[in-house]
């Protein structure tokens, strides 16, 4: 067996037994995905989802909507922590325009799936048509399925959307039918009013829309355009068998409205980083996950991804190039 | 002041204020300790010290002190975890032969710095006399002296000796006044009843020596021969004013043994990771740390040093190459 085969070659390397921690847990991970003792990372990606929401003029962010797209500028341009974290750990990055409300000019690097200019506010209607939703989907496994096809086989999303953290902690709600104050947090930094004015705002929206029930009518209505094609994205990348890097709180709630549908996806998941939105760590325990960093940050983009992608790499390298204790000559335990 | 330059910097990149963490602190440490806003990292290093514990023969370790040579030679010929860890992330690597129980054949790439073949047993006297004490400290000192040569500027160091963590667990309990079973924790692996025999051999142990008082008559007593050259190592770092890499239970006990004399060698240190090795949190704790990675690993030789780097490298990074708001035309906060 597979998995018995992968636990010897991890025990019988010169090291105290399970003294990596962590470290061993991924490398048998990743060995059962790529279905061999002797994995190997193949063109890491990263893409990064942009769209703005309908709800932002709600007044639940910190920042003003125009950022969604000063920052794809800024990501295009390659000076936001993405770019530098993408650069110095060999990630190659995509930057998608999911539905940002900005006029980009032509000729950029930009990956085109604008399916609208901004998810509609959902104070009013669903952030989402089903024909809008469904595009959506479609538009971020398109995404996945180009990249797919250079060998790439380890993944990461990365999202930009002033206001997404509201739509995350709307679908969080009601995925795992938690009181949306246990969801809710201070996005890019709320202060204390703020945060109490962003929970008014999303007791309103789920009083609104009482009768939602399965996941994709939960994205429909409370998700965002980069939520959705993220959503989309992560289904495509687990069905070329990718390893899926998880980020932060938004990049979880997509994970998390797959694993509703498909709970196998897990395999395939890894968890980059808890992060210092404060819902973020309830989360990943509702998943019964666990996640490699944990340095308070809070960014998006994918941050979180591209920082834990060399412990990943070390992972795979202990697997590949430590000895054994009977090819070094050392003794096991007494 | 750089001090609030080095803030003002972190603060005006195109993030959310303080979105990136701890790594946010990290860069501000750098730069404080490098005296600029554009830190660097040069040539990092890995010094693994090893030696044998005269107290190993009394049965504290899960595994026979011959691993300590065997795991010389396996460093050695590249096979070990820190070897991978350390070609992955770009470290020079130095082996040094502090006082190892056997005698190696020329001609090997090994920093002969051997005080004696073991310390003494401290059931019956101290680790070290006096002069081998100083000795250890000396040689521990010229090692770093002669890597500061090449130019490096930051510097981790790791640690082999089968029976290491009872010298690290008894001085921790004398530096701090702390009970010795709370200092005490399983090692390389032991059982119930091997921890308890452990814990009842250092209990003996710290009543043969009622009436220790400096670090540097704790460190004699009870540590070991690449314990008190790695006290001289992370000195000498320190007074060329290196970044200094703190690995896990062992390697912070030989800085606290420092910070006993100089706590001002903190400003200096970047602890890399907390171990799975009971009584390491404690210690972070008592010196009021925070470690980098918290990956359940309990390998030693560095490998938490060589883990963590790739962060440390994100954090000048970020620093470095991330555009400010002004830069990016990037609206800031409402």
């Amino acid at each position: 067996m597979l998995s018995d085969e992968l636990q010897h070659k991890i025990d019988f390397k010169t090291k105290p037994l399970g003294a990596l921690g962590f470290l061993e847990q991924l490398a048998h991970k990743i060995g059962m995905v790529q279905q061999t003792t002797s994995p190997i990372l193949i063109k890491p990606h990263m893409v990064v989802f942009a769209a703005d929401h309908g709800i932002a003029t709600a007044g639940v962010s910190a920042y003003p909507q125009e950022v969604t797209y000063q920052m794809v500028m800024n990501f295009l341009g390659g000076g936001a922590a993405i770019n530098v974290f993408c650069r110095q750990n060999g990630f190659d990055i995509k930057i998608v325009d999911a539905g940002v409300n900005f006029d980009f000019p032509e000729g950029l690097d930009l990956v085109d799936k604008k399916v609208r200019k901004s998810s509609r506010n959902i104070l009013e209607e669903p952030a989402m048509t089903i024909d809008e939703y469904q595009l959506a989907l479609e538009n971020g496994r398109s995404v996945v399925k180009e990249i797919s096809e250079t060998g790439c086989n380890i993944i990461g999303f990365g999202e930009m959307g002033i206001g997404n953290t509201s739509a995350s902690s709307l679908m969080m709600s009601q995925l795992f039918n938690v009181p949306i104050v246990d969801c809710v947090g201070r996005g890019t930094g709320l202060n204390d009013a703020q945060l109490q004015n962003k929970i008014d705002i999303l007791l309103k929206c789920i009083e609104k829309y009482p009768t939602l029930e399965t996941a994709d009518e939960i994205a429909q209505t409370f998700g965002g355009l980069e939520i959705a094609q993220m959503i989309g994205a992560m289904e495509e990348a687990y069905r070329q068998n990718m390893l899926i890097l998880i980020d932060g709180f938004i990049a979880t709630v997509a994970a998390a409205s797959l694993v509703k549908k498909n709970p196998e996806i897990l395999d395939n998941c890894i968890f980059c980083h808890v992060s210092d939105e404060y819902a973020h760590i309830k989360l990943l325990e509702l998943l019964g996950q666990k996640a490699l960093l944990n340095l308070n940050l809070r960014v998006g983009e994918g941050t979180g991804c591209a920082l834990a992608y060399p412990l990943i790499q070390s992972a795979v390298n202990f697997l590949n190039e430590m000895s054994s204790f009977e090819d070094a000559n050392v003794s096991n335990k007494n």
